[in-house]
Parts: structure tokens; C-alpha cells; sequence
């Protein structure tokens, strides 16, 4: 299936973020929103162009040049007017309530989506204005897993097809080797390694 | 259930660590590596008991005493052995065949896992070895977010309800707060923030 036929917006918020600590872990936070098909990442707080010009170059070689990535947005602000707009507010921490007692209901309510993923500690003010504070088990992990694990269950799946049309490369599943093409062009596969 | 209810054994080895720089997304695969199910983590090639000591805290507080923890083992020469003991190879890696083509296949063989999940540019060797190369979905995105599908997907999302009994400190899922009581002690819980 196109990524397309997503029917509302899904935006990840990570907060805490800590440039030097955090940026392969942070990263790591948007590549997973993109391939598991968030409509964008933001960074609160803090300037890291470093790592949205990497995550937008993802985007720009693998597909989804519409993949939202901003640094530094006030992100107590930001969450304050996604709710003022009618989106609801996921925020992922191993206190919260298990992701199977509340993923069909957070499914089936059609409102955009603001996922927060914190890094250090998370200020309670986060936890308040929440409609859903979500754990992926009651165990510590890791945040880039919980965020997989969450759109995984959100879209039962099916994230895993998406087509992303605009990609310039694709992989061609193979059991042993590389292979790479250039998308939509059958038979120019070649053997990478 | 209790997670010695699983009849197989997986271990985990991440090749290609590199101290500086993957500290934190190897302490992180180590992280969803227990929380998640498997039985072990083996960092490969490399010494680094700063992650160790780091992954046995956890273990010690949050319970998994029994989860097995080691750096600067050599890989090829694991891989082998593992082999030779019978045990089956998953590499994780964008380029292998699609999950769902071949979950199926993992879950029903019986013989024990070792999953490999690589940092920097895996060696041809690992994916000639393996006897599934394994792409959760062919986007590039996280190693940790990848090792996080696998152990859902094997084990049907059974993962996420394991009760490990030695626990010292355990989570009562909560809407708003942080409640951590001491595991088994009802009604000791406490409102952290």
C-alpha cells in the first residue's frame, strides 16, 4: 500500500534531546518516523541542524521528500497548540498505561497524532497533558523501540509495506546478498557489497 | 507468563561496536534484548565493560539476573561455534528478505537463535553464515527498532506481558504518574516524579 492512503497526520515529538549524548539515538528516532511512516519529527528545544540534514537526506535518496523535520520548536508550545487544533498527544514512557490496553481505542479515534519520545528525564508536565501516556512493556528500553513498536501496533503491520513513491533507490529482498536499484526500473539491479 | 516458559534460547551479537561513538545504541539493543525476550547479548570483537556493567544494573533492578551479558568475544569464531552447536544464525539487515516472509519459518524451527545485528558495514561473511537474512521492512531506519520487531514478531507480542521473577523494582502502569513499587509488595507503590 502507498504511504498515501494514510487517513490522519502523525507527527513524532522528541524531547530532552541532548546533541552530543543523543544525536545518534535521536537519529535513530526519525529515521524509524519516517520508515514506519510518521508524517515528521521534531526536535524541541534545541538546534541540531546535523541531524535533520541527515534524516532529510534519507528522505531525499530513499523517498518521502515531504517527511517533516524541524530542530529547535518550543516544544511545550508545540504541544500546547496540537491539542488547541484538536490532535491528541501519545507520549511513550515505561509508567504508563500497556500499549495493549490502549492501542485500539488510540486507533480508532481518527485525530491526528502527537507522539513524544523523551530522552532524559521528562518533565510532568508531559505526562499531564498527555491524552495517553503509553508503555511498550513496563520495562526500561529504549525509546527508538518503543516508537517502532507503537507505529508497528498503530498500523498493525501493514507499516512495513508501505511504498514510498518518490524513493530514487530500493532494495531488492535478497536471502544472501545486496541488492540495490534504482526504483521502478526492473532488471537494473546490481549486486552491492 | 513467566519468560521461562520459552523453549528456545536467543542470544544476540552485535558486531561492529565501536565504544565512542555507538555507546548508547549498543547499550540500547542490549536494553530491548532483555526487555524483550532473549536470552544474552554478546559484544563482538570489541572490550567494552562500561556497557556491560551498565546492562547487569538493569538486570540486578529490574530483574533478568540470568540474562547473559559479554564483550570482546570473537565473532566469526562465535558464529561458528554457534553453528556448530546446532543453533540457527538471523542477521538482521535492510537488504534480507521481509519478516513476514520468513517469520513464520524462525518461529517454527526449533533450534536455538543467535540474532546478529550489525553497527558499521557488516562483513560479507555474516550474511553468507546466516541462515535467514531478515529485513524488518527494506528502509534504512534502526538497528535497535529492528531487533525490537524481531523478538515482537517471534514471539506474537507475548514479549511484552513476561514477568521476570527475580525483580527487584517493578512498574504499576498508570495514566498519569510514576508508580514503582516494590515487585510482589502490593500496596507499597509510590507516586514518583
Amino acid at each position: 500500500m502507498s504511504i498515501e492512503a494514510k487517513n490522519r497526520r502523525i507527527y513524532v515529538l522528541r524531547i530532552g534531546h541532548r546533541p552530543e549524548r543523543d544525536k545518534r539515538v535521536t537519529t535513530h528516532v526519525g529515521l524509524v518516523a519516517r520508515a514506519f511512516g510518521a508524517d515528521g519529527m521534531i526536535i524541541g528545544d534545541v538546534i541540531d541542524e546535523k541531524i535533520v540534514s541527515k534524516i532529510k537526506d534519507v528522505c531525499e535518496k530513499w523517498g518521502r521528500q515531504d517527511f517533516y523535520v524541524i530542530s529547535g520548536v518550543n516544544s511545550v508550545k508545540y504541544v500546547r497548540e496540537w491539542k488547541g487544533k484538536g490532535g491528541i498527544i501519545v507520549h511513550l514512557t515505561m509508567y504508563g498505561l500497556h500499549i495493549d490496553d490502549v492501542i485500539d481505542n488510540i486507533r480508532r479515534d481518527p485525530r491526528d497524532i502527537l507522539v513524544i519520545v523523551g530522552a532524559s528525564k521528562v518533565p510532568r508536565f508531559f505526562y499531564e497533558v498527555a491524552d495517553f501516556n503509553v508503555a511498550i512493556g513496563n520495562q526500561p528500553h529504549s525509546e527508538i523501540a518503543a516508537l517502532a513498536i507503537f507505529l508497528d501496533r498503530l498500523f498493525e503491520g501493514r507499516e512495513l509495506h508501505f511504498i514510498f513513491s518518490d524513493a530514487k533507490i530500493c532494495i531488492e529482498p535478497s536471502p544472501k546478498g545486496k541488492k540495490v536499484t534504482m526504483c521502478g526500473r526492473e532488471g537494473e539491479g546490481q549486486e552491492h557489497q
